[in-house]
């Protein structure tokens, strides 16, 4: 598009967009013009009928008999096979359990576990800090494990005959900016590495293809673009060709038979292996509500229509924010992107504030950047022309404060 | 007592039962006779409004800015302050996260590294699963920890000066033996060892006071006698004298600044610094609904009553099941036994499934015991009653049916 944007014309996309009816799937906060759902997705309005099924019929009315009679043993794996869909993965190579921080743990051990008499674990500066500190606590309790941070460029040259893991978060956090999963994978696995990727900003926003990447291992969080409620429980995943080995933390609810409660650990079959405690049911019903829509959407036009979210954004920052010092940090280039927008300017917390008093709901990430998350469920065309606008006409106020 | 008990003499009892009350706020399965709190507690019914309130005025209405605005980031704090006060811990000593089994790995970590050159882990036979599952898998990662498992009459000679850690799970799951706490533990301490205890079966059950007992650490689960629904988090206790360590697994929200994304871990004060991944908001708003009862009835109470409904069920078992094989499993002794009483019987699996026919909800654990879940603030004296009264009667027709 060359052409000046207008108004008129995003409308006229909202109009088109035929993921327009999920909108009204969710209780939007404020005025409904939310940009904050990179950091917690919105309420679907599904989630008030499963929570209630889930505690007054399952709950209340069969108390501890619905771990079987209400299909709750199952859970984990049957909300792990629906986001499997989204993520490029079989079904039965996806589990829910436990925080996305802790399945990073469980993996890292699983991983070093299979690469025996490797040490070395390799991750970007600028990584999410969960990440960092679980790796880095590993390092310091396991004999000889070693992690190397390097520079984002720097990446592909770090990886050597030495080392196990390459340990990355595809979406970047506070950028947007997105590794191409594959081509690192394979960088990986050409020295004989494996690789951990952290999916938290990208199920739901950005393609991911983790069997057609040859990825090992994976970890997401599921509050954000699945809108799973605040604090919901994560995901992980094995590619199949590792699934024999034994899992890190083991508790009951991985063993074969959890009710023979059996001194010894035998590992379940499968991706089961890895729950540890007892599955999260309540959090689990509000969870699959969120993906239930996502696999209802279609996360192919969810991804095609976040990327164009994106695009539009920039074109519009470009466009009526060329007098401000609002600079978009994210990549130009839709396959090297997020399904946010981050903005750098010296104005971003002031900023952020003033757009929360007008219902514009935005995210801060100190010191300076504005992140506006662009979840295609239910952000539209015309929302993103009217946060750049009064982007521009609060930036300008804050100037006029500042010279008064 | 010694003379014979009347479903009458019971129901007396009932009536004078100052908890009685309480046994309204649940929702309770079936026909009303719960013995399965043990395994799940039954729903509070003021979850409805506490989830409402969380799922739609906070997350619905306000996003992710709850986690401020609406006093999210405090209610893991929060919530544990609330069972410190039922288990003898100070407020700012507990912390909610995770599940049993996770915190267990935390705590045995955290443990480790206080008790840095000292390598053994004392735990018993018997323990629950899970807890030995952690421990062995701990001392298969961490070089040189070894873990050494005795029968429950060995433990104190198992106790020397390599000693690091005794791990025990208070209340035992299949015999409901209690351990002396205050006992072990000084014994750990004489070795110079520190003692780990896990509460899954005893909080809001009998009578816990961790700081008298001198405990270091702690852990348990909440969706038993706190009735805090299925998967609910877990909580972790550690002495104020341990808490300046680092903590194990450590996550962004343990950070003392979560909200600056640094790349280098800064414990936050106190307990907050073993919060690992985002909490669980709404599976906590839940528990809250179960910890607000539990603290409403008060914990002497509801310790005095447990112990009366145990003394009651081992009477009325002598009494009317003399002429059975069923045998009482559990300890004599209030002080020694939790609140649940577990029968033996090679009829255990088919009594319990005639049991739940009539509406009488129990628990088997193979190969051979009934479970009665005892928890004060629902069930009735004039239950045990029916559910031994029925015991004896199924007893009979099995028999029955054997001899046709």
């Amino acid at each position: 598009m060359s052409q000046i944007l207008t108004r008129e014309y995003l409308e006229s996309l909202d109009a088109q967009d035929q993921l327009a009816p999920f909108r009204d799937a969710f209780q939007l906060p404020g005025s409904g013009q939310y940009f904050n759902g990179n950091s917690l997705g919105p309420r679907p309005k599904s989630t008030r009928e499963a929570m209630k099924q889930v505690m007054e019929a399952h709950w209340g009315c069969h108390g501890g008999a619905s771990w079987y009679g209400q299909d709750w043993m199952q859970r984990p794996a049957r909300v792990g096979g629906k986001i499997a869909h989204l993520i490029g993965a079989a079904a039965d190579e996806i589990i829910i359990a436990d925080s996305t921080s802790i399945n990073l743990a469980k993996m890292v051990m699983t991983a070093l576990d299979i690469q025996a008499g490797r040490h070395v674990i390799v991750t970007e500066e600028g990584n999410f800090p969960t990440d960092l500190y679980i790796l880095k606590d590993i390092a310091a309790r396991v004999s000889g494990v070693e992690i190397r941070i390097v520079a984002t460029e720097d990446l592909a040259d770090a990886l050597d005959d030495g080392c196990a893991l390459l340990a990355l978060t595809h979406v970047n956090y506070k950028t947007s900016r997105q590794h191409d999963m594959a081509a690192l994978t394979k960088k990986a696995h050409e020295v004989g590495a494996l690789a951990l990727w952290d999916l938290s900003h990208s199920a739901g926003a950005v393609h991911v293809d983790l069997n057609a990447s040859q990825a090992d291992f994976a970890v997401g969080c599921t509050y954000k673009f699945l809108n799973g409620g605040p604090g919901a429980p994560a995901y992980l995943f094995v590619a199949k060709r590792h699934q024999n080995g034994a899992p890190a933390l083991p508790g009951w609810m991985g063993h074969a038979a959890p009710f023979d409660f059996s001194p010894n650990f035998i590992p379940a079959e499968g991706m089961t292996r890895h729950l540890t405690g007892t599955p999260p049911i309540l959090a689990l019903a509000a969870l699959e509500c969120g993906v239930d829509l996502m696999v209802e959407a279609g996360v192919g036009a969810v991804v095609e229509k976040s990327a164009r979210l994106g695009d539009v954004t920039i074109e519009l920052v470009e466009q009526k924010l060329s007098d401000t010092d609002i600079e978009v940090l994210s990549p130009r280039h839709t396959a090297q992107r997020g399904a946010q927008i981050c903005l750098k300017t010296v104005q971003a917390s002031a900023l952020v504030g003033r757009l929360e008093n007008r219902g514009l709901i935005v995210d801060f990430r100190p010191p300076n950047i504005i992140r506006l998350g662009l979840a295609a469920l239910y952000v539209r065309y015309q929302d993103i022309w009217d946060v750049v606008d009064a982007l521009g006409e609060e930036y300008k106020a804050l100037r006029r404060v500042e010279q008064a």
